[in-house]
């Protein structure tokens, strides 16, 4: 079990979907994926369709889960792909993706990234049905619910409609039905995915940084509750009723995307380097130098000391060969973790006043012994200064933030964080910076771990005002969106 | 994969079923599989309830799936465990076993050694009713039907009995209905079960060897169409309606049970024996030394030997580290695989009339290269003989014997495959020699592959005459049981 | 680290050497050393000429060892191999073998089977002469000993005669000098060597089994003090000064070699038959049946049941998948190691009188475990006879028993190890039956362990009066050697 | 086998000493190590001293090698370690280090850094002398040398003196000669070593930044050709023959170390920002942006940037988990390894004149295809800055550049590599700029790769001028040693 070496929350998982007028797509799948490894590290898994739907998982990195030998055991033209963050608890492997089930209506196979609220209320509703489950994963109850509508409508495109009508979360899918490859994204667009094409192959991926990887161009991101059907000969595009507002996560331009990948329209690096400005201008402070955490705080120190025109030193070095803090029993007391994993660079740091970006600040701890570590180095005055706003209340939506316990922020002044952290100044981004840096309109973000204000009903918390559905049901032609697709392209 | 060393099919698999009054009846599971793995080598698992059940599941052999430490993570009162066989392709981890199921009446746990003949059946039935598979393995579809039930009655006995009711074929099963561990013998008695018990433990399993090395003491088979509820303060038994005559697999004894187990009353090294001095008496011949195949013919050429006053020599010598045969690409030809796994002694041979024995001939490609393997060490004359009657007909009851154009008999005259093996006389045991054997009526036999005549009706096949259904249900009481079974361990 | 099983000591090694006219022999290396496995289970290794020495070796069973990628990495028209046996401790790899050195002289690469009693002398004396050693190995001390005398005498034949010269105790060798492959066999016999040869192949091997796996011809074992030169075209043998007794293990026959080997013109199961009989000419008894210890025990059983006119009954079932006893903690009070291993079949026993035969006691462990199964099933009476005269005295050359204390005969009468064992009557054969048992003169065995009189000088220990060195070096030619070898082959 | 993920050379390895009054050093070894992992990552080994030199060594990052149970198993007051860099070849294994030899002077382990150049001329002469050797490997060339001086000299000091007489090239080189520990510098201080004190402890290491996650303080560097023996009561030290002029690697400061480190009293990170700086004054450039290549260009750019008052832009990506390129064969040719572990962020790139920094040019391979993925990206202009001279001449001191061929800049003009590399601009920092970078004398660093000219006599190669020896040996006492760097201490 690789061990969180930071106190940074666990996405949810990458997926991909591709589809080839010719061609096998499995190097594409496994290409992407690969590219996609920083959204999850703990099991990965592709499905193709050939004559069936086969499907290939474990636990693992992508390349240790797939050797040479088994990737050349699988090939179609038309497959998913999954990768997914680390988890606990010996029932890992069981939540591998994807998923496949088969039923009456035939074969699917689902990848997913996000989380659905009232996955529980499904199951038991399902279970009411005196259906039986085989794992205790959302997934096989998603699985399960799209099988039942499928079964039930007899039409694809209608049977979507219904079961994503039956979810109220975050939902970014790839889904084969039989060899129909089709992706959803939620009315609200919490998770990212995005859309991109190269020649006889159509590809979606959690962010755009796949695309370019592949040699593929990015289209575009898929549009809020749009569902999407990609065949080798262009793509079909549907519109579920959505609000007229989106619930952009924030906290995939904070902290979880690539800082290469564009994300509803917005460079992941260039929202961290205004995030950077944004704190800057809030929160200056005189100082003589400015110090990224690495690597998570490196663009925003950028935006900061540029902001006011601070020199950026590489004070903390981090060694890039600690994947897992192994530490023998009797050494744990000494803190060795942090040490093993950061070094604080004594001859730039000494009798310096010196602030110390990060991205985000969840439990503290790492944050503290970072603090502690600058301190010893000899830092005269250490200002911390977080791209992020106090984060206090739990993701319901796909992060990997349950309990308000564990935050810093939580029932406590910024002063008494200070305190703890050992710091001399603290300042976080305020919510206002935090939306100018993304530049969208708040009403446009999910801020529900800062505000506790949540974009979908979840039991026990507070629902933000809805606007009105957009029930007007798009349907946009194969052909005409294909030409809007190369128009767009031209221009980019 | 461990590759077949011989022309032996591959039996279903080996269960356990454990419950104690206090104490982690885990290590019992884990010996009893143990002893049990010679029926299965490919997958190995465990599922006990505390609190909920657990389970612990994964491909390869006992000691390879559950480490100390593995199993240290596992405890529990009441627990089943599963070993299976060999199989190819890359669904077999899906294969493995208990399979677990969580609907609205509780957890479920199974793990089964039989072949139910209408399972795609009842699938396909399952699927009208708009359910999904996760898996394409029949146990998926046993406990789906299973759950479904105790859903529908809501109440465990009559579930069980309607359940059993569904299915056609053979099925040994240990069963976790939440804390409750259940024992079921299908109405045939085709697979073996025995009941057996130590200090404030009850045990199910396969073979009575378990109870030898558990230090347990066995009490009886579980009879035909039995179901036994398993407590730590006794067992329950109620009997599935059932017909007169039971239709227990011959090949157990013939092949498949270690020779120290008591099936069905018959100690199986003993039939062995009796197998030998039955084709003695049918088919004598004049000879210097009877060689038996090591290891499966050891105990036939016993009796063979000794009933003819002809010296037993062990004139092929088994090599003890040959598991797989790894052969390398270029070594094909020379057939070398049968000369790393058996030597001919030339100095034994050498000269003489030597009668071969083995258990069985399924494909005959085994028996054929043992031949040329002793003409090549010198013996003057090579008379084959074969415990078990020509096989000429699938097994759809558990054996891994599909298809009838593998078999060597098929459509073939005896003197035709002696004339394929090279030996100079081949003779099979008949079929009333194997029953006198036995000593078993042969109505209470499934022949189904000697006879093409099955006990159970399978699509396109003869079923032999049934008589009338036994419709009493008896219901046992715990307590008279439990006494019952004390007399009966008092006579032994 | 596989456990011993029982109380068996392990054997020093296997060893084989090819040439080839053309063409890869790694293939006959590799099976080779598979058919040697039951010599040595803990590394497996090859070194093979193909413009230099190219040597793999590793902990592991053969085929671990070398995966078919690596063999095809290996390649070359002559090379030797060996199994190793299990050793204790974090210095394990540093035994494997062949072990290669490279001097002035060229490249050397050695394996051996045996011990030399005088290693640490030469070890002290090559230290003095300001040699380093880099480990801790015989090895390492034979093949800088043979090193330096190919560098101070510039004649590998007269080198060879040097270097085997300074040796004092066991060894059976194969040597690559360069491309050039001798086998060397001490001049006392103690461990086995036998030549054989298929077209265009010669092949020195430990036991004669591996010839009939390769479809090779054993032509003859090697003589005492023989150096055998292989090439491609034919053998070139010298004899070293030797006595004009041999010295050959007895324990070869009594357990370690394959039953199917012949060695020094002996078939161990003819051999081990005999020993039956001897001893059941030695110490009849009474009894209903005869039961081997499996596998050991097994042809000794068969020829005291005949002697007697005893029925030879399997009453003891091996489990056939315990290779490591792998025990949970808090079931090691119970035994159950030797449940797991062995099973006594109750309803064969019960009320009656037994025979238990193995081939020899060392710690009588085991034995004593064995016991108390056939008692606890039953049985009336229990006679146990050992086909081995009692080890009391440490072996110094090859096997390894090395503590007087281990013993279970030491200093303990036979009555009081029977006591110990719980046997009603316990009889070892004698020496003399022994002897006629092999049928050769007692004075041509090594019976160090039985009579602590040592065939060579150990310090601390009783020698055997030593007859003259035959002092007539033998020179055979290449030619002649191959017309009489084919001679002998003929009469075979 | 990890493949080189960019034309980098491979340093020689890491190296680490520590002793302690009391407890166990191991711990400090296992995390030195981990620091160390960046300067070797295909083995890695340990050797400790209790009651005598126990060693365990393979392949693997320093985790891998060390399991929490491996290391529990070794202890000791005195110990060293070693990480090594990757090599290709079968023979890896028996490079691992540390290298242990036994002789009539008792253990001595041995863990160098460095490349001796007469190592195959010693080794000749050793066996002319009769000596075989077991492994190809210089460290036991090295290790017998020592262990013959050791024996001859009968004192240790004398020997350590006599052996580093005899080795021409670089080693910093730590050593237990029973459960003394010694470091040993080169008398021109080729390759890195430094010393430093925690309580109770002793510690010399390859760089500085050890003592920094150890929680010790660095002490000094080693003296050219200085001998330290460190004890737990303080350290002695005395000084090799050395010249005037030392020639420490200036490679080191370039690419090798940590950022973090201080080597020879520069740190590192330093030194590469005065480089970025010292390029900026030799090549200015109008230019948009400036982009790192990540991680080695970083600093470089850093300085390049503010120097120039450009801004420094994060323009390309790194994928953190693409340690092996592992490439699915049919998708060779579409140059995805590059792709997969670099991405060009288009927006931040299209149409902009960047300027790319990279800390060296070996072979060119990499960057080539970096300035096709900026120019991909959209660039208009791409101006290449590489923070050290042109390489065009072999290593023969430690550092994997063995041939001329492979170098981009051997025989071409600056303006015929920047032709083929793609871009708009190419310079390379001077010599003298290097030089001023490091703020040391050209004379005291080693420059061959660039010059041709080498501090030490290779064949075929020309010498730098040699000042005269400073034949003064000193030697300081212990006490005063360690008076002295507590001052030295108090000073930090």
């Amino acid at each position: 079990m690789r061990e969180a070496l930071d106190d940074h929350p666990n996405c949810n998982c990458g997926i991909i979907g591709v589809v080839a007028e010719d061609g096998n797509i499995v190097p594409e799948l496994f290409y992407g994926l690969r590219v996609l490894q920083h959204r999850g590290q703990e099991s990965a898994g592709i499905a193709v369709f050939e004559e069936q739907i086969n499907c290939k998982k474990a636990m693992g990195l992508v390349p240790e889960v797939f050797s040479s030998e088994e990737l050349s055991e699988l090939s179609g033209q038309v497959g998913i792909g999954h990768v997914r963050y680390s988890t606990e608890g010996a029932s890992a492997l069981e939540n591998a993706q994807p998923i496949v089930a088969s039923s009456i209506a035939g074969d699917i196979a689902l990848a997913h990234n996000g989380e659905v609220v009232n996955a529980d209320e499904l199951r038991r509703e399902l279970q009411r049905k005196r259906w039986a489950f085989l794992t205790s994963t959302d997934s096989e109850v998603i699985v399960r619910v799209l099988a039942n509508e499928i079964i039930k409508t007899r039409d694809v495109n209608q049977a979507l409609k219904e079961f994503t009508g039956r979810l109220i979360g975050s939902y970014s899918l790839v889904l084969l039905v039989g060899e129909r490859l089709f992706a959803i994204r939620d009315p609200l667009a919490i998770r990212p995915l995005s859309y991109g094409r190269k020649d006889g192959m159509h590809i979606v991926a959690s962010e755009s940084v796949v695309f370019d990887t592949l040699g593929a161009r990015f289209i575009r991101d898929l549009r809020p509750g749009e569902i999407l059907e990609l065949t080798p000969h262009g793509v079909k595009s549907t519109r579920l009723p959505h609000p007229n507002n989106s619930a952009h996560c924030m906290f995939e331009w904070v902290y979880f995307s690539r800082p290469d990948s564009v994300l509803d329209g917005r460079l992941v690096y260039d929202v961290r380097v205004k995030i950077g400005e944004e704190i800057a201008r809030e929160h200056p402070v005189a100082a003589d130098m400015v110090v990224p955490v690495p690597d998570s705080g490196r663009a925003h120190a950028f935006g900061f000391a540029q902001a006011l025109g601070l020199p950026l030193m590489e004070g903390l070095i981090k060694n890039r060969y600690i994947e897992r803090t192994f530490i023998i029993p009797d050494q744990e007391e000494r803190d060795i973790g942090v040490h093993l994993k950061l070094n604080a660079i004594r001859s730039l740091l000494q009798g310096k006043r010196v602030v110390l970006i990060d991205d985000s600040i969840v439990r503290g701890t790492t944050m503290s012994k970072i603090v502690k570590l600058v301190r010893e180095a000899g830092a005269k005055e250490i200002h911390v200064r977080i791209g992020c706003p106090p984060i206090r209340a739990p993701c319901y939506l796909g992060i990997d933030m349950k309990t308000r316990d564990q935050f810093a922020a939580n029932g406590r002044t910024v002063e008494q964080i200070r305190d703890s952290l050992g710091a001399d100044s603290l300042e976080y981004l305020t919510i206002e910076g935090l939306v100018r840096a993304i530049s969208m309109s708040e009403e446009d973000l999910c801020l529900g771990c800062l505000t506790a204000v949540y974009p979908v009903q979840v039991p026990g918390e507070r629902l933000r005002p809805q606007r009105r559905l957009d029930l007007f049901m798009e349907r946009v032609d194969s052909e005409a969106e294909t030409k809007a697709s190369q128009e767009v392209r031209r221009q980019l």
